[in-house]
């Protein structure tokens, strides 16, 4: 946000902090920063009544008359006694006082239109003039721990909206209104993809027909897509003795997530949090010549972390994880290749689904708590080096992210922007210098001697869980063809024409579309409004004019219309059908 | 096996007694029956000397000697004083003595050849002249403890082979030998389709590349089998809360076998042991009117079940356990035209792959245990009828098998003879009306009232595991054509021949064949050798004369040459891999 949108929205929230005390004159105020969409304000109310979402907008009303008179900002350096004589009888200014004043820095009050707040600077000078007061907008209230710690007195957060223009505040609100239409939990019900029970438990999703035809139609595209760059496939299981991330290093640094098993013998083992120790495995059953390399494994499969039961919600925050996972065993010289194809991948896939361009985060190790990586500062910097070779060489555009690494190394992580402008974190690809060396994975070089090799972890979806509530929201239901678990339904106007429609039915299965035949015994209008509500891409009306002519009218659901003989239908819709990229 | 073969057996369990009393006089015999492939003798040597592999030859040797003096067995009936007296210092026989005599029952003395033992009869009337000694054979010592019971002293088992004739015996032996040639955990190494990790654990299959290939070959056949049936895929986690199975009654009766799982907020969580309690939750997420129903849920995915470690081996038995599973939701009267589609889909399936007819253990419960079942007497009275006359319908060659039942209903079973005769468990398809019972789950029928349904659980592979273990062990690793990992393998003569090699190889792969190159340095003979070895189906050798005439000389694994132009060759194999029954 620019430098003058800050200072509004800062000078919005002393603002809000004058309206406040105006009514609420018990009110302790604590800290009223701006933010990514306007501001907000933490205040203590509990010395008596305090605001709801319903007080929100006299608040507002009290902050448009206020306003006239905040005509300039003036400011002054005091000591902290005298600051702390200002807000005697409010502990939380009174402990920021001390804290400014034990690291020596300056004491500045501002006061604007009669009110006066500990800051440090950062407002509009002339807020009546340099602010539009039709784009700023009292938001909600929400609960807030002081300073975010949970040991410490609960405060009401009032947030405001706020922007340079009321267009701009409008746009906002348009889009959170469509994200909240959008949300995949309400779409996935909607659509009857996913549910959830309470027997199984939060964090759990059921897949149903339709959304277990998603994920397979998905995977099946991933599948071809890696296929293409010599892939293939294994299989393993979903836990493993304790033994093996002993090994790996997983039991010691990725602890707390780990679901542990004891079984009836007293043996430990675990759910695996990730495929990589167990991928290691089928690579090392047997020694290989440097002629087979690299070896590309990929497996579609589920992880289990155990994250607090708080984090769950919907498809992104999940305890089963299905990853489209891939490991790449290959030697050091074969690891710019072996990203360039993944890239190619990522991009592919990506473009399919009309993903605008995406950013790639370097997402680095944290050198100042290496205890939390496998390997030495010296691995880490060329794995490092060699990945920042890699977005240059691709002309990404890329940010360096610190402490963003996997526990073995350093990651390649893409940023998608979806059609309501939000940046997901999607595909990564990692590059792995220490797995190798802690389960000693080598190949026979051209010397007939064993030769370290490398790891690159790929996930393109990342997981499909994930991966599918971005989808979900960022297409807004409407399935491109070749993903709509209903691609066409065809519906009779009267009992006439049933045989007909059955006809074309037959047709369309015959090609193998998702074809479906509404007989019941609903008004036509009807039909067609379901059709729509469920964002099936084409229906197909089928009345006398139809049968007579032996055609079919294809309408989608964005309202064209096309017509068509009845012996081309398949073949047109099959062509439609073919839209992924490859 | 007949009262004449099993009587020679018994007999032999006694010439073989007196042979180790010749030999080893301290030697106490227990007890000697006939079994399936001959009979045993179980003998405590703790006074002395006891016999290894090596000294089988030598008692054979004397049983053949000795066999000449059997010309007729001779009895007593003997009062249990006489009969402790005779056994005086043989505890077991004087423990058998005593047990016979609490229940009132006769004590019997067999003699023959001079040679007496306690025993209940059933002997060849003259051995020297009934037995022929070509058609039997000392085959191993074991250790068993009397009577079964670890806490029972050890005793030595020396195991013999006895048939009718001699050639009888060789028939069995080269069984044996070509089952242990079979013995899937070889084949498995040698065409590298699985292994398993030390770190990972027992009974944890790991499945490379080929392997893998494998299974998605047969669960892409299956689910195009189901397809046609209207099945549709689901997709459930592997764990879920403890709440599921206290529903279900797994939490109780299911408890030995269940991994569990207490995560770090203290909750508690199982691993997933079977999948139908959570494919009721997908069921039972909306209403279903009854011109919805039935419906029918497929997924493949691994169950998990704490086995004993000691039980694990091969791909036999695992605590990884992929399923192709599926359950079918439907109204009590669409449960016999459900179990048909089931019951064709079976039939295709091991059609396909050319397993004998197969027959079918009615699986019942055992009404003296009803405690380890759902319901009561009367619902598995219903069910069971049900069964019996479903198979009844079928024509099945059915038998019934008491305490084999699930725990929530009766299951159709069914047994598949091998290639080498042996019959295995594979195809299973149940009746259950106890879990619809304690998830509530209902259709909403004709009159708009709720109506208790039925869920039928079916597995067709059973376990993939289990499956493919039987299944390479009957092709002997002598995949068909679409199934094998590598299908064609293209082997040129020289340098010279490569360009046309990869001509050929080109061709191939555009038609979706795995074929492969092979461009190593080995000689051709080497490389056929290969080829032959790792049981590919074809090969094809392009040397001088392919190359002029454009031709090819398919190989097939069994010796077969077949001469083609080369623009066939594609179209010709895909012919051929078009085997699946459908």
């Amino acid at each position: 946000m620019s430098e003058q949108l800050q200072n509004k929205r800062h000078t919005l929230a002393h603002l809000l902090a004058a309206a406040v005390l105006e009514k609420y004159p018990h009110a302790k105020l604590t800290l009223g920063p701006a933010i990514d969409t306007g501001f907000y304000y933490d205040i203590d109310f509990s010395g008596g009544a305090f605001p709801g979402d319903n007080d929100l907008k006299d608040l507002q009303k009290s902050m448009k008359k206020l306003i006239n008179k905040w005509t300039e900002f003036t400011h002054e350096e005091v000591s902290a006694d005298k600051a702390r004589e200002v807000f005697a009888g409010n502990q939380y200014k009174i402990e920021l006082i001390n804290e400014i004043e034990a690291r020596g820095e300056t004491i500045t009050l501002y006061t604007c239109g009669g009110f006066t707040d500990l800051c440090r600077g950062g407002h509009c000078e002339h807020p009546n003039k340099d602010i539009d007061t039709s784009a700023f907008k009292l938001d909600k209230v929400a609960g807030a721990y002081w300073r975010g710690d949970e040991k410490n007195p609960m405060l009401s957060r009032i947030y405001g909206l706020a922007f340079d223009t009321e267009e701009e505040l409008r746009a906002y609100e348009l889009r959170i209104e469509e994200a909240k239409k959008r949300d995949h939990r309400k779409l996935g019900k909607e659509q009857d993809l996913f549910t959830f029970s309470e027997l199984v438990g939060a964090g759990l999703p059921l897949w149903t027909p339709k959304g277990t035809l998603i994920r397979h139609l998905l995977d099946d595209y991933m599948w071809r897509l890696r296929s293409k760059h010599g892939y293939q496939r294994v299989t393993i299981p979903h836990i493993t003795k304790k033994d093996l991330y002993e090994t790996s290093g997983h039991w010691d640094k990725f602890a707390d997530e780990l679901f542990r098993i004891k079984t009836r013998e007293g043996k430990e083992y675990a759910l695996k949090p990730m495929n990589c120790p167990h991928h290691t495995q089928i690579f090392d059953r047997k020694p290989h010549s440097y002629r087979e390399m690299p070896q590309r494994y990929a497996e579609t499969t589920m992880v289990y972390r155990d994250e607090q039961s708080g984090e769950l919600g919907g498809l992104t925050r999940v305890l089963s994880i299905t990853q489209d996972d891939a490991h790449v065993f290959c030697r050091i010289n074969q690891i710019k290749e072996e990203f360039d194809r993944v890239w190619n991948i990522v991009d592919t896939f990506y473009g399919t689904f009309g993903f605008g361009d995406m950013r790639v985060r370097l997402s680095f190790h944290d050198p100042e708590s290496m205890s939390s990586y496998l390997g030495t500062p010296e691995t880490w910097k060329i794995a490092e080096d060699m990945l920042r070779e890699i977005a240059e060489s691709h002309n990404a555009d890329y940010f360096e992210g610190p402490g963003e690494a996997a526990m073995y190394g350093p990651k390649l992580d893409f940023m998608a922007k979806d059609s309501l402008g939000r940046e997901h974190q999607v595909a990564t690809i990692q590059l792995d210098l220490n797995l190798p060396e802690r389960f000693d994975l080598t190949c026979i070089n051209e010397e007939g001697k064993k030769e370290r090799i490398a790891m690159i972890h790929c996930a393109v979806m990342g997981s499909i869980e994930r991966f599918t509530a971005v989808l979900f929201e960022h297409l807004g239901g409407n399935f491109p063809l070749w993903l709509s678990p209903t691609q066409v339904r065809i519906i009779p106007v009267a009992e006439a024409h049933t045989q007909y429609a059955a006809e074309v039915h037959e047709k369309l299965l015959a090609v193998g579309l998702r074809a479906e035949l509404d007989s019941s015994k609903e008004s036509m209008g009807k039909k067609i409004r379901i059709a729509k509500q469920e964002r099936l891409p084409y229906f197909i009306v089928i009345g006398d004019k139809e049968v007579a002519d032996k055609k079919v009218t294809l309408e989608s659901r964005d309202g064209e219309a096309e017509e068509l003989p009845l012996d081309v239908i398949a073949n047109h819709l099959l062509a439609i059908n073919d839209t992924k990229k490859m």
